[in-house]
């Protein structure tokens, strides 16, 4: 391929009938979608896809762990440069996260194939299945770089009997998730757009966001224990109250957060109070801790941070602590060369680019050590997601599949 | 009568035999007992008192509302003195809550009629069902008093199902309960005996703690209304987190009471967060407030400055607010002549005494209107009740007893 391609564009227009197509199946008709992976609107999106592929007349391909793809036809070429995202939602969710990535995905190999471009790597746009976890998140991704755990199919969190329902309506079985492992060799690269979920480019008015790392997840149960007493007869001053602990932490971790760990969030998701009553003295506190960081040894010191503040407030109100770990996913760096290529593409077609920190998980986690990996954002208007509000302008939106095109263009030459 | 009964006392080892049995039943091993009302072990504990009253040569009754009473041979005296308290019990509670008073109620009995003495009132020793509320909080004096509402009935907090089996079990019908209804006038009092619950008299080296008042009970649900967001994506400033309303309106609840309203208790028993996930910022956190005050005025008070307290905090962090009024038990206090009448027979038996607030409601409270009532306390090691290590010294309970018996002879001339 030469820079004569660096005029090509995606054909906004069918680009457009095809984003609203997929935006109908599932509709929640607030602007919504609900396409909760296995359910009737998941599948049958799955099946637009398919569809999709074999009339823009690429190839259809689909693994044992139901990833479905279109594939510019490969003549021999080894490496497979795959460009992806998801089409479930999150229950009531909205009708960008994930599907406008696999939209632009399968536009870009279009435009590809319709100026009879032969790229130098095998192109796949991928769907991958369940990124949003109403199972297992990254399933799809994760049984592809062979990060699935069998323990996980288990114990899904969307439960047991849900999961073996679910593939048994798509089709699937769980020992065919683990046939999807691709080699390690045989891949150049994951690409994807996404939407930003976050207010960071809409507020300084930048057209692309290019993905500098994927923040790490730590999750864990900090229980704060008291005493239960009689919550009239008991003194106030004679109290072990373990609301107390676990208020003055939810606000002292927020505090943290924001005055020392700039680049980090927290969240305390829940409560479970213990015995749970009008009238009894909270005896213990169940408190779901979240926190992210795109680096590990930051990492590090906010979990201890965290720690010594859980204990002091713990102290404060004559409470015992306790801590279980829940999940840790590292922090993951996206390849230098690829945040490059991005950068000149947004040059060339005079977007302005920032870089930032994706403050959410993406099926590009899968890929850590398996390939370089490379991800862009476009603006979320309000920043909303997960939500039938979540809106991305469509000029944004096609700015974003022209990016990924000549990025595809640069890294495929 | 005369003064002449003034040396009389209750024969304290017959009463710890009493004791010592009752608490045998349904006991769980680590010294409490489990008695939820209509349990296997709740009516083997009536049948017990039913067994305890004919042996002592005293009539036995029991009412449409399940209330089990010793009645001391009526030679048609109109009004009757009934000093009660009740054998049912919280899950896992102690073995002195309720079952003391009952107890020493019969005690005082057959103290009283083995030394022939003829009351000017029919004396009354009365198990009142499930004071504790497994299902309906005070149901047995409530319905002995006109006060029970029907609809509460068909709405037990224990559960409509589990109300209609256990019924069934004692042999008791929903329309029984309406039958249960005396007179005002033929009332001439209620007295109880009963553990503090507390550590008040414990702290002062307190005898004898007569009760001036019983506490009003409010209870509130208040629900602090953010906006769910990604917990990864979104900065920290740009959350409406309904978790930070929650906290910090929990601690400054506490400190408002503490400071201003000495007399009052307040409690958050429960926060239930939604969506209620590790990795979303919560929405919604609706909270169980409860708080108690003696007095009225100072009641409506409170509930302003708590009030003005959660609005504060909710516009702090960018929340709305919403109250929903549950319960609302209004402040009860004690007749002064029978405040007067337990005095005077602590200081002829010797003993300290102290005037109290009782911060638990207890079945007194269905007689306010009906007729005077009296409460008096007993020292309740480290305050704890409700719990298996709820513990009275053997003396303290004695002292009760003998305090019970002389007001009643006082009362009963």
């Amino acid at each position: 391929m030469t820079e004569s391609f660096s005029t090509l564009r995606v054909n906004a227009d069918r680009m457009h009938d095809s984003f609203i197509h997929q935006a109908l199946i599932g509709a929640t008709g607030d602007g919504g979608v609900s396409r909760v992976t296995f359910s009737d609107a998941h599948l049958a999106a799955r099946n637009w896809f398919r569809a999709e592929t074999e009339s823009a007349g690429l190839e259809f391909h689909t693994d044992g762990a139901g990833n479905h793809s279109a594939i510019l036809s490969n003549d021999g070429r080894d490496k497979t440069l795959l460009i992806g995202s998801h089409l479930d939602s999150v229950p009531n969710g909205g009708r960008f996260d994930g599907a406008l990535g696999v939209v632009a995905a399968l536009e870009v190999l279009k435009t590809v194939k319709e100026n009879r471009i032969t790229p130098g790597v095998r192109l796949e746009a991928i769907d991958f299945t369940d990124e949003e976890g109403s199972f297992i998140g990254l399933l799809g991704s994760s049984a592809l770089t062979d990060r699935l755990d069998p323990d996980a199919l288990k114990k899904p969190r969307g439960g047991r009997d849900g999961l073996v329902e679910g593939l048994a309506r798509a089709g699937l079985s769980e020992a065919g998730f683990f046939t999807a492992v691709r080699p390690k060799d045989s891949l150049a690269g994951y690409l994807e757009l996404h939407i930003e979920q976050g207010k960071r480019l809409e507020r300084t008015g930048t057209n692309i966001g290019i993905v500098s790392a994927i923040v790490g997840i730590r999750s864990r149960r900090v229980s704060f224990i008291g005493r239960a007493d009689h919550a009239g007869s008991t003194l106030m001053t004679d109290r072990a109250d373990a609301s107390l602990g676990a208020s003055a932490f939810t606000l002292a971790a927020r505090e943290l957060v924001m005055r020392d760990f700039s680049n980090c969030v927290v969240n305390v998701g829940k409560m479970d109070f213990a015995p749970g009553a009008f009238n009894i003295v909270p005896a213990r506190v169940d408190l779901a801790l979240e926190f992210r960081s795109p680096d590990e040894g930051e990492f590090d010191r906010l979990e201890v941070a965290l720690a010594a503040c859980a204990k002091e407030q713990a102290a404060r109100f004559g409470l015992e602590l306790q801590t279980q770990r829940f999940e840790n996913h590292v922090p993951n760096l996206m390849s230098a060369e690829i945040q490059k290529a991005f950068a000149d593409s947004c040059d060339d077609l005079g977007l302005t680019h920032s870089s930032l920190i994706s403050g959410a998980i993406h099926d590009g986690q899968s890929f850590d050590g398996v390939c370089p990996m490379g991800m862009i954002f476009v603006p979320s208007v309000d920043g909303a997601s997960h939500a039938p509000r979540e809106f991305t302008k469509w000029d944004d939106c096609v700015n974003g599949a022209n990016v990924l095109l000549q990025t595809v263009l640069k890294l495929a030459a």
